[in-house]
């Protein structure tokens, strides 16, 4: 099953996207994912007997698809995932996961651009990932536990403002920033996606990052069962798995993302991201 | 003005303290204070003329007191703030703040113990800190409006776990273990209260903390500033300011919080913070 988030006459709604009949059906008085996941165990059950109005997915504009959760109460990103990358790069693989945040307001939805002020928009790099979303409140559970837990999968950019990033040893301020994170289009179910597909990033249609979303020091049962020995996750929480090599820092001459390129994040069996940067005047 | 979250009768009720007749009036209709300050600009008019149920605050057990804003959507934490304590420890001052995240899970009331499992317990250190909580929603704002966007300052206590904190280059996963941070007792609204005032934390009575709130490298309106320019800061939202020197991990023989000691922070002018460490069993 899929599920996404709509934005429809001013407000939300959640939707089950059926590909087959090329619509998605209103799951009527649920405004958005996170909502559907946090009233209870049976979401499942109540999206699949959704019986609301059906809307043309070719009716969509490419900014119709919100965040698939719009305010989730946390978004826990891992760095130094992708084992690969480690190896190449000459890295031992990590024994702990390095985990920070990013907050709410930095989502944007699966075709929005990412609208930023010209003083944040200096060294923008894009980082791919593979998102988990949370489906019941976890709190110190073993990864099998964890593994039931995970409600399923989307597509994250974890664009990145490089030149903050590395202001101060902690990363926060280079990672939250504003309306920079697309996340969607869709939440594909844990019993219809296994990692593994592959991730492809590319910027104006020359792919930047390809991996295979499995190629994880830490997994995603993992990743829910360690966050959940510190912390309490939420239904609608998510965790960004990690970014594979590729990204533009690491490139022998730093490439960064530019007023009117779009970057696009695809995982294959759930969709893609792709949006424009635009680079606003003005701020202080 | 004195503004707090009690808990009573099962639920949360917003307060206005009222030193002088040793009472707090009940805001009627408003769970909390982020509910007062997220509810619109006149919130300090409405405590103000709050006229609700009076509550003798001697008839209140430690645990009555709720975190002050017990949900913010965002608690971002300062680190290396304290000017004597980076020149003391040979560094040079920051050119721009270290910030972290904290999520609300680890908040807990002023007079709350500190329940945590054994395997979180094995380093458990104390962070004394002055927090600040933002009134109105602000984005990309000079420190003069910044200024004037903070609805007051409250105690928090950053209790991290340092075995954590250091697992990684990312301190997140060592700063945010559920029920290890106490906020309160009262938020003291920003006209009744200059930065400045000693904090004290101490351990069973032993002063290990003692410094004046104003010894910052970045003042709180700079912050509201500087963070507001890559997010906006909504009402409710906390800073905590940085901890000044005299933590644990810093002495000549690294000193953690131990099951059964009482760790309590004050700041002259707002009030105490006090709880005891409860180490639980279990845990995977």
């Amino acid at each position: 099953m899929r599920l996404a988030t709509l934005r429809i006459d001013g407000g939300t709604l959640a939707v089950r996207v059926d590909p087959e009949h090329s619509s998605a059906v209103a799951i009527e008085g649920v405004a958005d994912v996170g909502a559907l996941l946090a009233a209870g165990p049976d979401w499942r059950e109540r999206a699949l007997a959704a019986d609301g109005p059906r809307i043309p997915l070719d009716s969509l504009g490419t900014t119709a698809w919100a965040p698939v959760v719009p305010r989730p109460s946390k978004i826990v990103c891992v760095g130094l995932n992708y084992r690969d990358h480690i190896l190449e790069m000459g890295r031992e693989l990590p024994a702990y996961p390095t985990l920070f945040a990013k907050f709410a307001e930095a989502l944007i939805g699966a075709g929005d651009d990412i609208r930023v002020p010209a003083h944040s928009a200096e060294a923008l790099d894009w980082e791919g990932e593979l998102a988990v979303v949370v489906g019941r409140a976890v709190r110190d559970v073993d990864p099998a536990t964890a593994a039931s837990a995970i409600a399923g999968y989307s597509v994250l950019n974890d664009v990145t403002m490089r030149d903050r990033q590395y202001r101060t040893t902690q990363w926060l301020q280079g990672k939250t920033l504003e309306g920079s994170c697309p996340f969607g289009p869709v939440l594909v179910t844990a019993d219809e996606f296994t990692p593994g597909a592959a991730l492809t990033t590319s910027i104006d249609g020359e792919t930047v990052q390809h991996a295979a979303t499995d190629d994880l020091v830490f997994g995603p049962a993992e990743l829910v069962s360690y966050i959940s020995s510190i912390v309490t996750l939420q239904p609608g929480d998510v965790i960004a798995t990690g970014t594979p090599g590729g990204v533009g820092h690491a490139m022998p001459t730093p490439r960064h993302l530019a007023h009117g390129e779009t970057v696009r994040v695809e995982i294959a069996g759930i969709g893609a991201v792709g949006n424009r940067v635009v680079v606003l005047d003005g701020g202080h």
